[in-house]
């Protein structure tokens, strides 16, 4: 077991790079219907095969003239048409614009035969010729006259009959071309529309509508298929049998939408369990279906050598192994589909016969998604012919100083956090104002800090932004020090709150009215600890002894209940902490970190005093004193399950659970900021949902507000 | 005519932000299974159902012990455990680890009752039974009998019966808990996990694969139907009669991807015509249907008015006109279904029983994204819960001066140019390798320019990567001032070459060569111009006349054989320019702008000098010298339309039209860029090309390449 899991000769990831490089993946070509081309990349130029538009087109409502006939004409001297008819868009004019003629033209209306300029309607007035005859044949020359023409323009209109022996008079100097827009004076038709590689936002899908384009060549997506291996991995929605040690199967829904995003196509292939046949039978499917098979290690050996085995018996390694933390056992290679490899000409066949690249990826789900991120998310874009995301990477400082010395590069689980009162990260837009003079405040640079709960938490999943790439020869980061980012979505947006500290039914109802919160419920202790390391913005704490923390400020508070959940109806029939001393019951703790097992302390400590004993003494009486678990609900559960007779809790938890309870006293919680984060937008927004917690706090058993401080 | 289309209360455009935000469009939350959740909005926080783990699990491949066993034990003083067993992955344990016995393990197995630790393999050996008989009762104590102990553990290995009377050596101290992750450790059930309004990447769908979920409560996406109105339009892909003055619907199209890209569900309406009983069917069942129904003002007046009415009629016009420059005559309002508004209690009635907002966007395509993006995509997304995409804006500054003096908040279409040889933009990933010091180098301003096509033109919408909003105050914007572009999409990104001059066919096959070209077929003179006035990368010129351009540098080029096409056969036994002058032929030119038309000018001029006339005389006697057209192909076509006997044109369009050619000379192509963009990767791109020419050159009749500079 131990010689199959070390990896001698680790490639250097630039090594890993270009194998993954090397590969191809990119599919055939496809073609689409326009509706359905956003976000897809044009395979080919694309020439304009028709004038836009396909006529010389009025741009505006008024009438189409012959340029010439208005030469001189003003305000104060219009010159006189005949309307010889009209023309809308969308129709075909019927009427020939004749010398001293003028067929009324709406915007977008063919521009009739005859004519070779527009006069906008504004520049006319339409007068009935019994108007011009009384008003003599002359132009109208004065401003009485216009009046009065004008009057007379609104009776013809009643009478709506443009031809009925109407006129127009021209207020200004046209030259030929006036408000026309000559056929192919947007596009001609030859032109060089759009470029292969060009990615289809609305825009171009509104060019190619213009030129009537009703089916797209694009570029194929590279289908990717993903196996789940691993006897122990159920799909979410399955029922799960934790005592039998299985777990659901994270990486499969991750890596698929990770390659969605990416531009490819993810295919799921039912569990292959751990056994030869059914694994072999799978990525032989998968190898002829896709362009690229993904597996991710599975914690059971036997999977890796099963698929190691397949992919050397029908395909070919060509790396295992490489020099990152994570993503060691990284595997990757070619699958065949008709055979075990065997060189020559046979090696050609079976090229053409279909097979597929294949890319083994690291067990955990953090490890997995950084060297999907960093190594075959690249691969799936170039195949589909999408750019990196601008929103791929991100530069901050680090907040924290962080050594390392393993001499291996290492992509290090990384959170952001922003810390200034202006909230608003590079690019993002703030402004619903007006464009001009943007960009003129101070920016303040992101923090940049690690994450490592270890590499098989999928917690570090929403608790990592993303990853920073750490060089071999660096061994240390330090605090302030810039680095880049690789988001693990270009969708990824740092929280707007940081919080850690006490987990707290009230507090995570609260946070659902604070915009993009992470927190982080690692209870008091470790909150103010993260709070005082300057990364956290807020510390939500309990544990009456605790002393303020210094450079904070509190921003609200509430008070709880806290005691001990029991069976329903109490059967040993606990009265309070005494008893867990007295008597023989088996008691779930808190973990040291959380600020309520403080308060348990306390009490056990009160308990020492009234009885003039050693507390060390009371602790070690109860039964499961250092038996702890990690959150709010956690000990209740082990009640439910029968595992306990007492843990310790919270009333509201004991009444969601339907369990009994017996109260101990109620503690504060309360919530600090750091004072330089005291403006913070975020910040400000968890105080006010504290203000307005009433509806919160009537809704939770056991809670009320916090008496004001003195 | 007049009347109907003067706004003379136009609201703000904060007014008309308002209205839009007022309008209800958020659609019913909906559940949707967690393989398809990517993208979409939680609608409630998730609290966590179990505990991840939900056993106590070995971290490593290795042994479970009673952590007890091993105080003291260390390299040279191993503890000896008895092998009790052994449990997998996905498997129940069978065996109890007693006092003294371990139990193998392997990653991820369910740590056996009895135990409290699991030891690495690495720090253990195994052994028979045999041999620690042999090496008396006693622990190994030296480093010999270690050997041994190793030797042996190999052959019962291949024994292959583990509980065989095997031992196994622990060769260090563990405590309580070592290399266990106890259930609940990584997520407890009862935990916050996500918050409403998390947006799921995939690193959420793997948090919420690990808890099981199944199906996700999303935000619904706003259902937005879309109505095409206006006689004139054609969808793409069917026929379009251009002498009826049709032209294919731009925003139809435009505007569904671009809903689709705010987060929302786009519904197209079959073309309503302009007649008030279909429309209102229309309108009425997407009223019904939709949260949001918007439409483009037809440029047809009488559709505006169909609109207007019903929106009056059965439901209720909030806004008419905004002071904005494009996107003055935007509607917007309440649409019913069941019938004319009567106010009070029916009113209430109307609101339950469906209905929906109602934008009308302006009808030129630029016009329309820009109030879409500026107005109604905020809404969008808002009803869907998505945040504004973090590359909707970028920030730059002016290339040029522009002046604006209307008084009124105008969107400014603009175009995007890195002017530096660093091509990358502000979050653009360009590293490669690690991400420690990144950002050290100096950023260049991207360059922000003005594109005024006029609202009409189809091309703003790919020359333009967005708009600028210019407050009502502001009547000139200086070079080198910083703006704020709001991009028309967040996947637009800014062209890696940004070119104009003459149209070329070989040009635009060298394009494609090239990464995200922008290329503005405008002719050499304006090319010119542009490179001039320090917008451009590039310009791509001809006519033997021009001089070089200062400040530029030529990076290559190509001839082209220029001529007239005439119908197939020369029926009119055209020879050359001369026959122009003489015959009684219809001619078509190219407009000033373009270098080919130059190059005719030249010839026209040689001509002249010939004959010892006047070049202005010849021009006079050419029918249709001023009647020009602007790309490449245009005249060709104009030939075969049989509108011109004879056109300026070169061999290949001829060739490729199957019209015939009349030779009359060669001319230069070239292609010069601005000194201060020698070195953009663009622009060497575009050299590297051009050098690598020949295929193209040669599929191109009458191409060759220049003979070299002297």
């Amino acid at each position: 077991m131990a010689d199959r899991q070390q990896f001698r000769d680790l490639a250097p990831p630039e090594e890993a790079r270009e194998v993954i490089d090397s590969l191809d993946l990119r599919p055939d070509d496809e073609t689409v219907p326009l509706r359905e081309a956003r976000g897809r990349v044009l395979a080919e130029r694309i020439d304009a095969g028709l004038d836009v538009p396909g006529f010389d087109r009025a741009s505006v409502d008024g009438y189409a003239v012959q340029a010439a006939n208005t030469f001189g004409a003003d305000e104060a001297d219009p010159a006189r048409l005949e309307l010889a008819g009209e023309v809308h868009a969308g129709a075909e004019p019927d009427d020939e614009v004749g010398d001293g003629e003028c067929v009324e033209v709406s915007t977008g209306a063919v521009l009739p035969p005859g004519a070779d300029a527009v006069v906008m309607v504004e520049r006319t007035e339409r007068v009935s010729r019994s108007d011009t005859e009384r008003a003599s044949g002359e132009p109208a020359a004065d401003h009485g006259e216009a009046a009065d023409g004008r009057a007379a323009s609104d009776t013809s209109r009643e009478r709506n009959d443009p031809r009925g022996g109407e006129e127009v008079l021209v207020r200004t100097s046209l030259a030929p071309g006036d408000r026309v827009m000559f056929a192919g004076a947007d596009v001609a038709a030859g032109e060089r529309a759009l470029g292969p590689g060009t990615v289809l936002t609305p825009r171009e899908i509104g060019l190619l509508s213009a030129l009537g384009v009703e089916a797209v060549p694009v570029r194929g997506r590279p289908t990717v298929g993903i196996i789940s291996t691993g006897d122990e991995l159920v799909r979410p929605g399955e029922s799960l049998k934790s005592t039998a040690g299985e777990i659901y199967d994270v990486n499969t829904y991750t890596t698929a939408t990770a390659v969605e995003e990416a531009g490819g196509e993810a295919r799921l292939y039912p569990h292959a369990g751990d056994d030869y046949d059914a694994m072999e039978t799978v990525l032989r499917e998968a190898a002829a279906e896709c362009d690229l098979v993904l597996s991710s290690g599975s914690t059971s050996a036997s999977a890796v050598d099963v698929i190691y085995r397949v992919v050397e018996e029908t395909g070919e390694l060509l790396l295992h192994g490489v020099a990152v933390k994570p993503g060691k056992p990284m595997l990757v290679g070619r699958l065949g589909v008709s055979g075990p490899r065997s060189g020559g000409p046979e090696d050609e066949r079976r090229e053409s016969s279909g097979g597929s690249a294949y890319v083994g990826l690291p067990g955990y789900p953090v490890s997995a998604l950084t060297i999907f991120r960093t190594f075959v998310a690249p691969a799936v874009r170039e195949a589909a012919g999408l750019p990196e995301p601008r929103t791929a990477t991100v530069t901050g400082a680090m907040a924290v100083r962080e050594r390392y010395s393993e001499g291996r590069l290492r992509y290090m689980p990384v959170g952001l956090v922003d810390p200034g009162p202006d909230e608003s990260l590079p690019g993002e837009d703030t402004a619903d104002g007006t464009g001009v003079g943007a960009g003129a405040g101070a920016t303040v640079d992101t923090l940049v800090y690690p994450v490592d709960k270890g590499s098989g938490a999928t917690t570090s999943l929403v608790e990592a932004d993303g990853v920073v790439a750490v060089p071999p020869d660096v061994e240390q980061l330090d605090a302030g020090e810039r680095v880049e980012v690789r988001l693990f979505s270009p969708d990824v947006r740092p929280p707007r709150l940081f919080g850690a500290g006490e987990d707290d039914p009230a507090l995570s109802r609260l946070l659902d009215r604070v915009d993009r919160p992470r927190y982080l419920g690692v209870g008091s202790r470790q909150g103010l600890r993260r709070l005082r390391d300057g990364v956290t913005d807020v510390a939500v704490v309990t544990g009456e002894a605790d002393a303020d923390p210094d450079d904070a400020v509190e921003v609200g508070g509430w008070r709880r209940e806290w005691g001990l959940v029991v069976p329903a109806g109490n059967p040993d029939g606990i009265e309070g902490v005494a008893d867990l001393v007295d008597d023989e019951l088996r008691f779930v703790n808190r973990t040291t970190d959380s600020g309520l097992r403080t308060t348990l302390g306390n009490a056990v400590a009160a308990l020492a005093d009234e009885r003039d004993a050693d507390r060390h003494d009371l602790v070690e009486a109860i039964d499961g004193f250092e038996f702890a678990v990690r959150a709010h609900e956690s000990p209740a559960r082990n009640v439910l399950a029968g595992e306990a007779d007492a843990g310790l809790g919270l009333r509201s938890t004991a009444e969601a659970h339907g369990t009994g309870f017996v109260p101990c006293g109620t503690e504060r919680v309360r919530a600090f900021a750091a004072e330089e984060r005291r403006e913070k937008p975020g910040v400000r927004r968890l105080e006010r949902a504290i203000e307005e917690a009433d509806d919160v706090l009537e809704s939770l058993p056991g809670y009320e507000r916090s008496e004001p401080l003195e």
